[in-house]
């Protein structure tokens, strides 16, 4: 295990049904390889249901209701997708908000697939360069956001994938970017928008 | 049987899987119920897997194939919802082509629930004003349009709603809009924008 993240807490927000499995457990893994603390927040306390696809899979345990968390424990947020997980995410305020703390604190936020849909919500995209699942394109571009087609994309503690198959990139750059800690060009380009 | 749109031919567009099955199935017996020809159109033809909510539900048989329909055999298209079935719309450009077609000829055209997605994809929402499942408000508004919390909204020819509790104001106010045929209103907004 590499202590590149020793001690560090990192937030992962999802909603109580709809996550893409792979995308919340192989961040996870890799959070934990790194020697980080991973902490699963959603609206509600408990279970977890997650998806391959469209067919249900795994279930999960949330163990923190994000109305009830303080962002300032974390040192960095990641967002699995989903279609219906970011679907739902969005319509809950206390999740918004959790969201957008993390980039007016500077803190690093890595979303992958849908999860940008969370970051649209929270007003955060607009002057920001970002990648996802390629049916959010327009949704990031009418929110002022510029779209790329990449593996990962990393702007000043933003880390961005577009699906599974970009895991491997998406998990090295979202622990990089926590290592690295705040990110004052995050913290000011929220502030700007 | 009334005989309001007797003779009329209704393309409904939806996804090879997601679409919410009762968002399919009501307005597709009002459309029948009113004297009008219902036409299942899909990116494939076969099988379309319909859910309720994230639950998989009966499959019914897409007899036509996007990009090898005309518009201009229609007299209005019939979105239904379901978050993933536009969100795979959007990414097939024969069906964003075929939708925003509706739009340029000042057809009627109804969105429930998810479908406004794939309205914003074909770029005709910009000086609208609409309804919709509410995590699409954001998006909506950040694509020109007004987002309105009603059972029904009606644009000159645009019906929108926002949930499967919504069908009965939904169907009645498509079937009319349909009967009125071609909104010059519709066709100008979308030459404008």
């Amino acid at each position: 295990m590499s202590e590149q993240i020793e001690g560090k807490k990192v937030a992962f927000l999802v909603a109580n049904e709809g996550v893409e499995q792979i995308e919340l457990t192989r961040p996870w893994e890799a959070v934990e390889q790194a020697g980080g603390e991973p902490v699963l927040i959603a609206p509600e306390a408990g279970t977890v249901q997650a998806f391959e696809h469209l067919d249900k899979s795994d279930t999960f345990e949330a163990t923190r209701v994000v109305a009830d968390v303080d962002p300032g424990d974390y040192d960095g947020l990641i967002l699995p997708g989903g279609v219906a997980n970011p679907d739902i995410l969005r319509t809950v305020p206390a999740a918004v908000e959790f969201t957008r703390s993390f980039f007016e604190a500077g803190k690093p936020v890595a979303a992958i697939c849908h999860a940008p849909w969370t970051l649209i919500e929270a007003g955060v995209v607009d002057g920001r360069t970002l990648t996802s699942w390629p049916s959010l394109r327009t949704d990031i571009r009418n929110a002022g956001g510029e779209w790329v087609d990449e593996e990962v994309h990393v702007d000043a503690g933003l880390v961005t994938s577009r699906k599974p198959d970009d895991l491997d990139a998406f998990c090295e750059k979202a622990i990089e970017e926590i290592a690295e800690g705040v990110h004052a060009e995050q913290r000011e380009a929220t502030v700007a928008s």
